[in-house]
C-alpha cells in the first residue's frame, strides 16, 4: 500500500525545517549524530539518501490543522518539533534495548557508543522544544504557544511512562491485555495523541474539538501499535528493515504474545515453555509462529486494530465532521492498518 | 563555609514546589527512581533524609529575580524546573561516566538498571518543562514565560553540548586550555547563565540587564567548575561524596591537568607518562597529586576561579548595581569559591 498523498504534500517543507534545526552547530560529533540518525548523512558526515522514517507523527498534525481549516503552514514548527521528540524516543530506545539496526542502518549507539547516543537523543528533545517555540512566529497567540509546548511535554512524558513500563513487563512471564493497552496507550498512543491535539490547538479555540482530535490520535496510536506488533513477527525483513521474529526472540510482550499466552490448550503451552528457555532457536521462533497462527492470533490483532481505528474516526464524528470532511485522516488511518513498513 | 542565608530562604518552598511535580505518578518505578534520586527515598520507596545537593541553581534564579526587586515566588515554577533540569543531566551523567555513586548513594543506573535510568533522566526533562510552564500561573505574561522556556532549552542544549565534548576529551592525549573553557563554559556555564537569565527575565523586560546577568552566571558557572574540578583532586571525600582523587584515576581532563600538562619539565613529563600507563596505582596518584602542587596547580585554578568571581560581578556593575544591591549575589559568588563540597 503506497502511502497516502498527505505525506507527500507536507514533506519538501517538513524536511526542510528538520533540515534547518540540525544543520551546523557545534560540537560538531553531536550534531553529526543527529543528523546521521535522520538518515541524512553516513557516520563521517557525507550526504547520503536513506530511508528517515515515514514522519507519521508531523503528517498527522498537520493534517488536523488542515482538516480544521487552518493553515497547515502555521503549525510546521510544532510538527518538525514532534518529529524530533519522536526521534529523540528512537535514539534512547535502541540503545535500551540494545538494538544494533533500525532502517537498515547501524543505530546511533552503535556506531559511536552508548554514551555520546544518550546526548545525541537529549539534544534532540531539547531542539525539539525550540523548534515547537516556532509556532510563535507563525501568527500562534503566545498562549496557545504555551499550549502546544505543554502539550508535547505532557505526551513526552507519557511516552517515557509508556517506555518505562514496556521495559518492566520483559521481566514479567505474563502481561495481561490491559496491561498491554495501557502500556501501548502512552507509549505509542501518548505521541499520536499529542499530533492531533496540537494540529487541533493551532486551528481551533474549541477545547471540546481539540479533546475529541486528541482521542482520535490515542485511538490512531493504538492501532498503529498493533500493526506494528504484527510486523514484528509476521512482517518482511526487506520491508520493515527488522530481522524477522526478531520481537519474539527478544520475548517482547507484543500484542500476538499477549493473546496467546491468554488462551488456553497445548499451543499456548508450548508458546509459554519455549518463552520459558534459556535460549531459543530459529525452529523454537518457527514452532511460535505457528503456534501463533492456529491460535488465531493474526485475526485477533487485525479486528482490535480494526475497532480502534473506527473508534478513532468515530471521534471525529463526534464534534461533526462527515467524512469527505476527514477524507485524508481517514486514508492515513486506512494505510496505519494495511501498512506492510 | 556555611551556605549563604539565601539558600535556606528559598529551600522549603523550592522544596515543596519540587515534590509536588515528582508525587504520585504511574508507573511508580519511573517516579520512585526520580524520588530516589532526589535523596527522599531509599529505593524502596521509604523516605529518608537525605543529601539532595545544594540547589545552587535555583538559589541563583530566585536571587537573580529577588536582587531586581521582584517577587521571587512569581519565579519559583522556573526555578525547580532548572533544579529539575540539572538533575536531569545528573542522572544521565552518572551513566555516561559509569559512577556507581554520588552524594554518598549509589546512582540510579546502579540501584535499578541504565535503560530504566535512561527513562528516569527523560522523565526528568519533560517535567522540568511541565514546571516551567507554570510561571505562567503566576502572573508572568505568555510572551515571558515563553522566554524563559526558549532559555531553559538553549541553556540546556549547550549543556549537553558540553557534556558531548567533556565525554570527547577523554579520548584525547591533551586539552588546551582554550578548550577546556569552552567546555566548561558549556557543561557548567550555561545552566548557570540560565539561572541568572531566567531570574531577569521574570523580573524585568530590560534585555541589557537580562544579559548582563546572563554573563554573570556564565562567568561564575566558570569558577564554580574550576573549584569542582579542585575539589575532584584535592577535596576530602567525606565532604564531597566523591573517592579523593577520582578525577585523577579516570584520565579526566579537570582544569590542573590541563594546567600541568601545557607546563614544562620533569612533573610535567611525570605526569604525562603516568597518564599514558595502562593502570594507574595509588602511589601513581599520589605521586600525580605531588606534581601538580609542585607546578603550582593549587594557586593557578585558585587564581583564574578568584578572575572569573571579579567579572562575574563586574557585570552587575556594568547595568547600574552597586555592591549594597547584590550583597546577597556576591556571599554565593565567594561561597562558590570557598566551599569544601
Amino acid at each position: 500500500m503506497n502511502l497516502p498523498s498527505a505525506f507527500g504534500r507536507y514533506r519538501p517543507e517538513l524536511d526542510a525545517a528538520l533540515r534547518e534545526v540540525l544543520q551546523g552547530g557545534e560540537p560538531e560529533l553531536l550534531y553529526r549524530m543527529m543528523r546521521y540518525h535522520m538518515g541524512w548523512e553516513d557516520p563521517d558526515g557525507h550526504p547520503v539518501e536513506s530511508d528517515s522514517g515515514k514522519a507519521l507523527r508531523p503528517t498527522l498534525l498537520l493534517l488536523a490543522c488542515e482538516t480544521l481549516g487552518a493553515d497547515w503552514r502555521q503549525a510546521l514548527p510544532a510538527a518538525a518539533a514532534l518529529e524530533l521528540v519522536h526521534n529523540f524516543s528512537l535514539v534512547h530506545d535502541d540503545i535500551q534495548d540494545q538494538d544494533r539496526e533500525r532502517r537498515h542502518r547501524a543505530t546511533v549507539w552503535a556506531v559511536w557508543d552508548p554514551a555520546q547516543a544518550i546526548n545525541a537523543g537529549d539534544a534532540l528533545l531539547a531542539l525539539a522544544h525550540l523548534a515547537a517555540y516556532g509556532v510563535a512566529e507563525r501568527g500562534v497567540p503566545p498562549e496557545r504557544a504555551l499550549a502546544v509546548a505543554r502539550t508535547m511535554d505532557e505526551r513526552t512524558l507519557e511516552m517515557v511512562e509508556g517506555q518505562c513500563l514496556d521495559l518492566s513487563f520483559e521481566g514479567r512471564p505474563e502481561v495481561s491485555l490491559g496491561d498491554y493497552l495501557g502500556m501501548v496507550g502512552r507509549k505509542t498512543g501518548a505521541l499520536l495523541d499529542g499530533a492531533l491535539t496540537i494540529g487541533a490547538l493551532v486551528a481551533t479555540e474549541d477545547m471540546h474539538v481539540v479533546q475529541a482530535f486528541g482521542r482520535c490520535g490515542r485511538l490512531l496510536g493504538l492501532a498503529f501499535q498493533v500493526r506494528d506488533d504484527m510486523l514484528g513477527v509476521w512482517g518482511a525483513e526487506a520491508e520493515t528493515g527488522k530481522p524477522s521474529g526478531a520481537d519474539i526472540r527478544r520475548r517482547k510482550k507484543s500484542l500476538p504474545l499477549v493473546y496467546a499466552l491468554s488462551a488456553k490448550g497445548e499451543e499456548r503451552d508450548r508458546v509459554a515453555a519455549i518463552f520459558g528457555q534459556a535460549e531459543m532457536s530459529d525452529r523454537d521462533v518457527e514452532e511460535i509462529i505457528e503456534d501463533l497462527d492456529a491460535l488465531g492470533a493474526p485475526e485477533y490483532c487485525r479486528s482490535l486494530a480494526a475497532a480502534k481505528k473506527a473508534e478513532a474516526l468515530a471521534q471525529l464524528e463526534s464534534v461533526g465532521l462527515a467524512a469527505k470532511d476527514y477524507r485524508e485522516l481517514q486514508e492515513v488511518a486506512d494505510f496505519v492498518l494495511e501498512r506492510t513498513y
